[in-house]
C-alpha cells in the first residue's frame, strides 16, 4: 500500500472564484511553487501519463500530485507508490475544482517545499474549464480513442489548455483519427496550444512533455515576481 | 446536408426538477412517447451506437433524436443523414440537460407522432447523472479504451443506469480491460444493471441491445396509465 491521506473538500461558497485564483497563484509564486492542473475525459490516461511524468521528473524536482476524484481512491494509491507527495481528494459528487477547493488539497498536501505539484482534475471535459484553479498552467489530454472532432464539441476545455497531450498513439492504427485534422481543430480553438502526440503506456513522445514541463517550472522558480 | 433544426436552450430555473421530470414523464405516457437518455464521456461511441439502433429500428418504430451539445453540429448532421427525425440541442456551455431543458428539445422535435425519442446527452459521466430528464430510461455507453475501473469513479452514473453498453470490444486485444471486473464493478453499483458488450462499429453485440429497446418501448406504449 502506497502512503496518502484522503481529504473530503468542502464545496466552497465563494463567488468570486477568479480573484481567488489570482491570490493563490501570487502565493504559489512567493513559495517558487508550481501548480499544473490536468485535465481530460474519463479514461484518458491522466494517471498513467502523470506516472511517467514522475519517473522522468522525479530526480530533479520535488512533486506532489493531487488526485481529484467523486469517489475512490485508484489513482492516489497508484501514484504514492512512485515515490512521491500524494493527496486524495474527495469532491464528493462536485464536477470540478475551484481555487478555494484547490487551496484546500494543497494545505492537505503541505505543498511549501515541493518544486512541482500537479492536479488531477476530475474527470470531465465540461465544468473544470469554468473554474480557474489557481494553476500556473493548464494542460489536458485528448486520447486517440476518443476521436479528432473532439475540440468542436468542447471548445472552452480546449481554448484554456496551454498545452493538449494527444495520447493512445500506439492504437492509431485502430482508430478513425486523422491527426491532422486534429491538430487543426485544436488550433482553431486556440492558436497558441502546444500539442504533443504520446503514448503514455510506452513512453513515446513523453520527454517533450518533460521538457516542456522541467522548464515551465524552472522559469517559474527564476523569474522575478511581478 | 441533413436537414435538422438547431435550438439554442434555455437554462432552466426551476429548483424542482424531480418533479417536473415526473410531469413529463406522465405526458410521455399520455403521448405513448418513449423517451431514453443515453449517457457517457466524449467519444465513447454515442451517435455511433445510436446510428446503429435506428438503423435495426427504424423500419418498425418512428424514432426522433436530439443532439445536446455544448457547441457544434456535427451529431445531429450525422443523424439526420439516416432519416429520422433530428435536432441539434445546444446547451450554452451548461454540462447536462434537466427536465424543463428535455422539455424545450422534445417541443422543438415535435415528438407528437414519434414511438421513441432518443436524448444523446452531453459528453460527460458527471453532472448529467443528477438530472432526471424526464427519460423512461437511462442508457450509458462504457467504451474499452476508458478502462474497466470507472464504475469505481463514477458511481452515480452507474448506479442509476438501467443499461451500461460496453463499446469497442473489437480493440480489446490493445488495451489492458478485464472484461469480468468490468463487469463486477458494475453490478456492484447497479445489481440490476443489464450489461450489453457490443461493437457499433462493426455491429456485433447491438442486436441484444435493439431486442432490449424494442420491448421496452412496446410496454410503454401498451401498459395501462398508472
Amino acid at each position: 500500500m502506497g502512503d496518502f491521506r484522503v481529504l473530503e473538500i468542502k464545496q466552497s461558497v465563494f463567488a468570486d472564484n477568479e480573484k481567488r485564483a489570482s491570490e493563490l497563484r501570487k502565493e504559489l509564486k512567493e513559495k517558487k511553487v508550481f501548480l499544473l492542473n490536468l485535465m481530460s475525459s474519463p479514461g484518458s490516461g491522466k494517471t498513467t501519463t502523470l506516472s511517467r511524468t514522475i519517473d522522468q521528473l522525479k530526480n530533479e524536482l520535488k512533486i506532489g500530485v493531487m488526485e481529484a476524484d467523486i469517489d475512490s481512491d485508484v489513482d492516489a494509491e497508484t501514484i504514492s507508490q512512485l515515490g512521491v507527495k500524494a493527496i486524495q481528494l474527495h469532491t464528493g459528487g462536485m464536477c470540478h475544482l475551484d481555487a478555494d477547493m484547490t487551496r484546500q488539497g494543497l494545505e492537505g498536501l503541505e505543498c511549501g517545499e515541493l518544486d512541482l505539484v500537479v492536479l488531477e482534475n476530475v474527470g470531465n471535459l465540461v465544468c473544470p474549464a469554468e473554474f480557474d484553479t489557481g494553476a500556473v498552467k493548464n494542460a489536458m489530454i485528448l486520447s486517440v480513442p476518443e476521436g479528432d472532432d473532439k475540440p468542436l464539441k468542447y471548445p472552452l476545455m480546449f481554448s484554456i489548455c496551454d498545452v493538449v497531450l494527444i495520447n493512445k498513439i500506439d492504437v492509431l492504427p485502430y482508430f478513425d483519427f486523422d491527426m491532422e485534422q486534429c491538430r487543426r481543430n485544436i488550433l482553431k480553438r486556440n492558436p497558441n496550444a502546444i500539442i504533443i502526440p504520446i503514448c503514455a503506456r510506452t513512453g513515446e513522445g513523453t520527454e517533450a512533455w518533460a521538457d516542456w514541463l522541467r522548464e515551465e517550472v524552472k522559469a517559474w522558480q527564476k523569474a522575478e515576481r511581478s
